[in-house]
């Protein structure tokens, strides 16, 4: 077994769903592996990971409606407020979904499901770069 | 250090928590490894993976009915309506759980908790069969 | 590549985030990896793990915060209460946050953000010892 670790770097325009898999595709593809895994790790707590439908962005906007209603911004619950309104509901809504995600690799491939996509979840309203290491084994 | 993949296919009778923990231990035998990690890998979003109280079935009830409550099915709020008013819930429930678990393999088994139980959390009332892939790797 | 698998027993004194960073950094230590992944697996379903912001305190209380609202102790709809009023809302606070978590190994230490801590996120008012393994594999 052998095993290929790369860092990318994503730079979401703002909050919400950005898809990430041809991105991680890419990087699959460079580690020559034919059948193993491949990790995604995000280095930070008010951006995630999640898998998701693919194919209608209606489902995409559904559900960053779910988590606007069910962790909003300036929930006067937070004490947590220096960096911003939209700064608590981050990290709640980055505990919710995932820090990491595993995919496993089918004849050199993501072997996603046909209706599955990767993506970064950003939670911030004006995000920075985000930083994601993509830690590919197998043989 | 070895690996194994296999796919395995699970066919729901209907919504809620179904128990795959003997599924995937055979999986871990067939793999004939001793210390190591196990990953199991749903290729679908509106079903999911959790580990769960394996005991007490009221504890699945309960955990489904915050669900329904959490995210009911025919929400207002939902664009994404398509297929069905437990579609889009379906696609919250998976984002919310995990599309993939990993469990260390100590000799030979599953090194599960006592309480521990691996379930697919089914979202869909009318499932189809559902496609997962055991990935086992050590020595 | 290579791989080390160990226990750790980690005794939180109540309900809320510790901080198990240190003890998970000194396994990969041990393990003697310079690149190469660290899983992190608890044998629990009324405790988990979580990768939170590790700065300021109040980000962790109004994380707490969140899920006391959201799977409130006592909550009526529950019918396994046999353990006690935070016996199920612990199941529903696992399921919602994750059972294991991977962080990757970058030069022989975890390849944490700078404000990122590993949390076990404990569930239980009275807690007893909770039982977590640690693999690390790579080269």
């Amino acid at each position: 077994m052998k095993q290929h670790q790369e860092t990318l770097t994503v730079s979401p325009e703002g909050r919400g769903l950005h898809e990430i898999t041809p991105r991680v595709a890419e990087a699959v593809r460079r580690a020559g592996i034919t059948t193993g895994l491949c990790l995604v790790f995000i280095r930070h707590t008010s951006a995630s990971l999640v898998i998701q439908e693919n194919a209608d962005p209606s489902a995409r906007r559904d559900l960053e409606r779910w988590f606007e209603k069910a962790a909003p911004d300036g929930d006067p619950d937070h004490e947590h407020t220096a960096e911003g309104p939209d700064d608590m509901p981050s990290h709640i809504r980055s505990a919710l979904t995932s820090t990491s995600e595993q995919i496993p690799v089918v004849d050199g491939k993501l072997g996603l499901g046909t209706w599955q996509g990767l993506y970064l979840f950003e939670h911030r309203r004006r995000p920075g770069s985000r930083k994601l290491i993509v830690h590919v084994w197998g043989e």
